[in-house]
């Protein structure tokens, strides 16, 4: 692990200690198996664990990983499902967990400055609290970390109106992989100065720098959020629904989707009621002045209203809506009774292909007798491809395996790209190619060169292993 | 101005003409002249000026350029104010404004496909007629480029609302200094495989690669849009107006400002008829739902109160906004009849600041006996300075150059940025030091260096000297 022949493993850890003390430093295996792991079920043991604090404890920890040739792996909370913070070459994991500081909140700038290891919850319930919210809005949102949902540029259910967090940032503080103090945006809403290395390092994973402070652009909460649920009789019908949808004024700020296998796990194990034929079904949340709300649950019922729709109902309570929505929250539970392992991608493609994306799901579920479980964004065109498998059945896994390849393949031929908002990490690592031209990728890897030129961020993660130089 | 000793201009030109035919080719001095100027006012004589039509073409320009040397301009209708597309080093000037297709318009994705010399206006109409517009829209919007917006980050008053290139960029197909032809972003407005090479292109002002396409994301129309002149005794209520106007939910769609200066010379020259007294003037628009309209007018009108209003008053008919508009239209004309040179700023401070800029820039004007004259995009902090001058007059010109660098640090005190949408070119070139950090321009320098090894992509503009190594 440790490239130099001038420090050995002690002094390292000697090092390490003088930088954060004692109390924050892990070496024990056993206290730092918990480290080794994300919501990908991967696991691979670090070396050590480090606490910090302070963007100068972060400084002084790269400073010395990159002198001896150390990896490290930045993480929050782990909930990524990417395998992006499993460190599989070993080294320090560097926790951001306890720098989970709000450093500032601005309403007349709508800015907030926060450390990344705050959860985005918390973001949120501090933003509330002075009218506004921070769109990313990821299902793990209440444990992951702001400095992840930037890792991955993790965005949610919001993002068809608000936008991920490369919309919602305005400027960073940083620390590169050769141990160089970044700041890169500004504290206002307009700024040209400069090339833009906020969103270069937003969705890098952690391979170019860390981010030690994060200047989060905020929006004003709508007055009213309205919440109505679309029932189809199959997937076209749905999805010609969600592209009328797209192509009307009225963004809806929630446009989801379930296929019918999900419509009928919903039903099946959720006991959820829904009207009979339903092979698909819509979620649609509007918000906006209370006194638009009326005239806008009009207009989205008559752009979901087609040869295919079932019944479209519109909630006027909070306890109304939270009762439409039951049919997507049953979703993620029943799923885990249905089969021990899912893989979940988060596939995205045009609007418009959504239809041909979920018939091509449709059949190669069939082809590889797999059952897929489709669900997700629909009005970003980023469903949540769901395969339910066993993983002590080899000959499924195998299956499972062919024909996940073959679902990219879909993706890519309708225009698509692997990942909306899930991210790479190892899981996705080898496809990376299929998605981005050789050329492009090769200048990628030497970009991240000019940030980590002896490789110690995240090694092995995000880009492919033969576009590093 | 040919640094290869193995081709001589003769073979250049030569080669040159290979690529894209003779008559797509000027090297007589006259010819190239009105290619050496941009809107700075700034001039140098092109040796060449070469009209592109395809992205291969473009390829074999840079190839040819890399190979023996030679500076390479990218330039659309050099409406830039920063002398960004001005050749000071020589060389060749690539006119991008014959490459101005509209390759595809997709309302159900929420996309258009355009190549670089298509003017926003032509984007404009032919989205309107889809029911969509792009939100940057520049003062120049009539005559300048996409591909000049992308490279500057151009916005405009909708920027407030609706954000600024970086926001609304789906992905680029470009050519980098080293021909090597890339794609970024996707089709789609979710993704997160690969780096952000879509933003860090934007506003790099053509000194990384030359974008030959470009994927633009469009935003519905909104139903409805009302206008509201509210006139202030002074900055510092129109200021406080603009804070409590950006900490409410109703986020307007534009939040313009006038300074006392730019009120007396709309009534002086342009015939406007305000109210007595009054010292600062806000536009204020609201877009959304028709239904909303009356209601969205109440609020901002609301929000716009405070001691200091003199008057507010919202249209009813498209004739009365534009009769309110009138004030800020009369403004530019009157400017000209003022002073025989304007230096045209457009610094950019946090919103809260603005009546602290306002006021310090009115103090630098009494110190160096300037006329300033401020106005811009409040909603943003994005303030238009501008220094009347005479530039027959040596001793004026000095103190200008004084004021300006005293207004510069003034808005870094501000934690503003020295630009918020003209870009840095050649005029603010010396600035940004100030405004960057030492280390952060150091690794700009390198990831310069990455697309542009031999540094012929628009020398010398966009970052200091000696941060390209």
């Amino acid at each position: 692990m440790l490239n130099s022949p001038s420090v050995t493993t002690q002094e390292f850890l000697t090092n390490l200690i003088q930088i954060v003390g004692e109390q924050r430093v892990r070496f024990d295996p056993a206290d730092c198996w918990p480290y080794g792991y994300d919501n990908s079920r991967r696991h691979a043991l670090p070396q050590w664990v480090v606490f910090a604090l302070t963007h100068e404890e972060i400084r002084d920890i790269i400073c010395l990983c990159n002198h001896v040739h150390v990896p490290l792996i930045p993480r929050g909370r782990g909930t990524g499902t990417t395998g992006a913070t499993v460190p599989i070459s070993g080294g320090l994991v560097l926790s951001l967990e306890r720098m989970s500081c709000i450093r500032l909140i601005d309403p007349v700038n709508r800015a907030m400055i926060v450390e990344p290891g705050v959860t985005n919850q918390e973001v949120q319930i501090a933003a509330e609290q002075r009218g506004f919210f921070w769109p990313p809005d990821p299902t793990s949102a209440a444990f992951c970390t702001v400095g992840g949902n930037l890792a991955y540029n993790s965005a949610g259910p919001r993002a068809v109106k608000y936008g991920t967090p490369r919309e919602n940032v305005l400027g960073l503080r940083a620390v590169t992989g050769a141990g160089e103090e970044i700041r890169c945006g500004s504290y206002t809403t307009k700024g040209v100065v400069g090339y833009d290395l906020t969103r270069l390092l937003i969705g890098s994973e952690g391979t170019l720098a860390i981010i030690t402070e994060a200047t989060l652009k905020l929006t004003p909460l709508a007055e009213a959020k309205r919440t109505l649920r679309a029932t189809y009789r199959d997937t076209e019908s749905a999805g010609q629904a969600v592209a009328t949808l797209m192509s009307q004024p009225l963004t809806p700020c929630a446009l989801e989707f379930m296929d019918r296998q999900a419509v009928t796990l919903a039903q099946a194990q959720g006991g959820v009621i829904l009207p009979t034929g339903t092979g698909a079904l819509l979620m649609i949340e509007v918000d906006g002045p209370a006194a638009a709300m009326e005239e806008a649950i009009t207009q989205i019922k008559q752009a979901a209203d087609n040869a295919g729709l079932l019944e479209i109902v519109a909630a006027h309570t909070p306890q109304e809506a939270a009762q439409l929505w039951s049919a997507r929250k049953a979703l993620s539970p029943a799923l885990r009774t249905l089969a021990p392992k899912k893989i979940n991608e988060d596939v995205v493609v045009p609007v418009s292909h959504l239809p041909a994306l979920i018939g091509g799901l449709e059949r190669l579920a069939r082809e590889f007798a797999i059952t897929i479980v489709n669900f997700g964004h629909a009005g970003n065109g980023n469903i949540h491809v769901n395969l339910l498998i066993n993983p002590d059945d080899p000959l499924e896994m195998e299956r499972a395996g062919k024909c996940l390849e073959q679902v990219f393949e879909l993706v890519l031929s309708l225009n698509g790209s692997l990942s909306g908002e899930h991210g790479v990490g190892l899981e996705k690592r080898d496809f990376v190619a299929r998605e981005i031209d050789a050329t492009t990728l090769n200048l990628m890897g030497r970009l991240k060169a000019q940030f980590d030129p002896r490789g110690i961020l995240n090694p092995q993660k995000t880009l492919p292993l033969n576009s590093l130089t």
